[in-house]
């Protein structure tokens, strides 16, 4: 788990980051493997999959392998609903690993429970290895990924006999925005949604660019004021190093393993170190996150008590740099370049290969530009402007993002002809204020106090505030009421 | 228009029939052009249009120009509603120059007039007179088009001022299809819907295959009951005479300019035939249908007329199948080669380019498996099954039909979720039962007794049956509360 935290970053879901590396490199096959933290066990299976469902003569009738995982253990068979997950930008085990309040409710319920792999992660890519090639990147869309839900959910249906069995979605993050999508576009197959953390009008264009690293900055704020002015002290004082072009005193204070040497190094750092504080704040649960390994119990209190205590500003952003990217301490070093790679996400896409489809994603229907200005926010000003997006994406993938495309085709911010999502969000997570805070159509927004990031879809835990606990026994109490129609 | 009945035959929707050679013809540019029947001047322009809009790397930011109409002349500038035609498979001008009570509604609440072209029709070919090859009609789908309608809408609304208008969607038959899709999938664009004759569970797939020609036969029977037996009968007899390969003897009897020779041209022959029945029915309007040419006021009641005078049934047969391909009585002989193409609808694709654009729909998402059996209808057994349509479609353009697509992706008979439309269906039109004749989710169907296709999307005239006046008054109280919201 160390090693990933210093050779994986940042993608704006964390469940991910772990994937290549931990959980996520489960055996496939069709064996019943174990849950983790349940008595669960989920089946490996695979779906041969329509490669292209929006053009018959692009790919003809060629399929590729879906990944599915799914347990008929507490189902009532025929009789119980079917919680499907929709997977997102990683590994399928990496969700189903820290998705432990599905499986809670699936035992409630008698439910049927299916994790769905987003096509181009994990296991389920279309072209194998090739898959990230120009000309075979472009069947990554949310629209073919909820075509592949459906489908594949016709099919499950149909082999388990559950033609009659009510659905409900569940995701996380992207993922929430997809169960939401799912119950919104194919609502005669999906009768409800638990949409956790899901940033829609953000994403779509519709929100603040400043909003992000302002809640970022407003976590460790909350904790304690003196926090913010440390970090933002602490990047001054890097700013001025680095203005005199004083490398090797940056490489020794930041403890690197390469000083930079030029200023597309420093803003890369800049990228680097802001990820850190991005992490601590969406990862701030109570209790110390088994797919972060060992990242502590209220990180954000944890690296503001660094802060408080360091000798200067620089020493208190090296502490908290390293307690995200170094949190076992055993590196000897801290190495931007192979921990962080800028991308058309600047709440980072993260490495390996899902970091490539979430990049083509962000550089596509996925719009995040989310900016610093050391103003509202405690960082560096790292401007991210439609323009500079345009321009790396062209560079980078040869494509122009549709800027309002979302909004037309999802719906951005007026979702009040649906029904029957819950949309919930965490005070402390920095996505929340790019979702819905209100009840909106014939949705139920859900506040979760002291909640991080899609916090109520883990499992429970002693540690949880008295919100998430009140939050899981209302979103229970919705489904069953929606689900009894 | 005579010219036209005899060169142009079927498609789903007749308005097309004489799209090529007649109103479709009307000269492009940005000038205002009158609609015959109305004050209103629509102007032609044209919206550069994405050319992919699920695929980022296929075509690049490539576009192509789509048609559209569109009148300002009724409409309460930014406060009045957008009357929003979704155009079906022809020219968008066959559509606005039959769909008068859209013109009469757009008087009565002061709105923009819009008529979208669908993609693959008309003059919105996205690439040119090649838009018809393997490797270019695969952008060919109802996806496609809904998403042009959404975007040329966001377009429209901001280039009018009309961010604030609300907008219902409009249209007959596959265009009636897409207006509900439209409310369906974009119900934060899009308020209301008036889907006249709309078979959405039919070409779903969730119909009876044998319902479409029964109903053919019922209206004729409806008339007078020997009607149906004297097709029959005719039938029977050109059987009799194929059996003995009496070729000369069936070109003599039916008039044909050249005779058939092979069981090939009989099955074509019957195809054809039939086909006279299929129209006679759709269009059996009270009065001569001005889009018709020539065609007479109740013609079912004029051919069953024929058929009852004859002197022998297939003499009725021929005066019948002469009523329709050659209405004017000036053709010397009937061309069943040049008048009617085989394809993948057997209710027929016309003549032209926008047959073969129909016919890859019908080879791709829409699925129309009628078949006739000589039992429960008057015709010719000529069953088309979903293996002869795979075979056909393989051949023809390299596809596989995806059978159950449509209703996964476009909700098929469960529309529950949706509301706000109307589900308007005559009960002379043979598509009528294919449709909704229920009310069903927030959505409400209307009967029109007396109505043959799409009846009440036609201008108001003298000879409607009561029925259709009622309905049209009803669809208009439905809209004015639904956009009073």
């Amino acid at each position: 788990m160390m090693a990933a935290m210093l050779t994986t970053t940042t993608t704006m879901i964390l469940p991910l980051l772990l994937c290549a590396l931990s959980a996520c490199a489960l055996p496939a096959g069709t064996a019943a493997l174990p849950l983790p933290g349940s008595s669960v066990q989920l089946q490996v299976r695979y779906f041969d999959q329509i490669l292209d469902h929006f053009n018959f003569n692009s790919q003809g009738d060629k399929t590729y392998k879906q990944r599915y995982l799914v347990s008929d253990q507490y189902w009532e068979k025929g009789v119980g609903p079917i919680f499907f997950y929709t997977g997102n930008e990683g590994d399928i085990w990496a969700f189903a690993n820290n998705t432990g309040f599905m499986i809670e409710l699936a035992q409630e319920f008698k439910a049927l429970i299916v994790f769905a792999e987003h096509r181009y992660y994990g296991e389920s890519l279309p072209f194998g290895k090739d898959s990230f090639r120009l000309d075979t990147i472009g069947l990554l869309t949310i629209e073919q990924a909820l075509a592949d839900f459906a489908v594949l959910l016709d099919s499950i249906k149909q082999n388990f006999g559950a033609q009659k069995s009510k659905v409900v979605s569940f995701g996380g993050s992207y993922g929430g925005m997809l169960s939401a999508y799912f119950r919104m576009h194919y609502p005669h197959l999906v009768d409800a949604a638990l949409a956790a953390s899901a940033p829609i009008p953000f994403v779509s264009g519709q929100g603040d660019p400043l909003q992000f690293f302002r809640d970022v900055t407003a976590d460790f704020e909350k904790y304690n004021p003196k926090c913010p002015d440390i970090v933002r002290a602490g990047f001054i004082e890097l700013k001025k190093l680095a203005d005199k072009q004083e490398w090797a005193q940056i490489a020794q204070r930041m403890r690197l393993c390469q000083a930079p040497s030029s200023a597309a190094d420093v803003r890369h750092m800049y990228g680097w170190a802001r990820n850190t504080f991005t992490y601590l704040a969406m990862l701030d649960y109570p209790y110390a996150a088994s797919f972060m390994g060992s990242l502590p119990a209220n990180p954000v209190n944890v690296a503001c008590d660094l802060l408080l205590n360091s000798k200067d500003p620089l020493d208190g952003l090296m502490q908290a740099v390293a307690l995200f990217y170094n949190t076992s301490g055993t590196a000897k070093c801290l190495d931007p370049a192979a921990e962080f790679i800028e991308c058309a996400d600047p709440t980072g896409c993260g490495l390996g290969p899902d970091s490539l489809a979430w990049d083509y994603q962000a550089c596509t229907e996925i719009n995040l530009l989310c900016s610093t200005n050391n103003v509202s926010d405690m960082f560096p000003a790292l401007p991210y402007t439609a323009a500079a997006r345009r321009e790396y994406c062209a560079k980078r993938w040869g494509v122009v993002p549709r800027e309002t495309w979302l909004a037309t085709q999802y719906w951005g911010k007026d979702v009040n002809s649906s029904s029957n999502i819950i949309f919930s969000n965490g005070n402390l997570d920095p996505w929340g204020n790019g979702g819905f805070q209100h009840d909106v159509g014939g949705n139920v927004a859900v506040k979760v106090i002291g909640g991080a990031h899609h916090l109520d879809l883990r499992y429970s835990n002693p540690a949880d505030p008295e919100s998430v606990v009140t939050a899981r026994k209302l979103e229970s109490a919705l489904l069953h009421t929606w689900l009894a129609v």
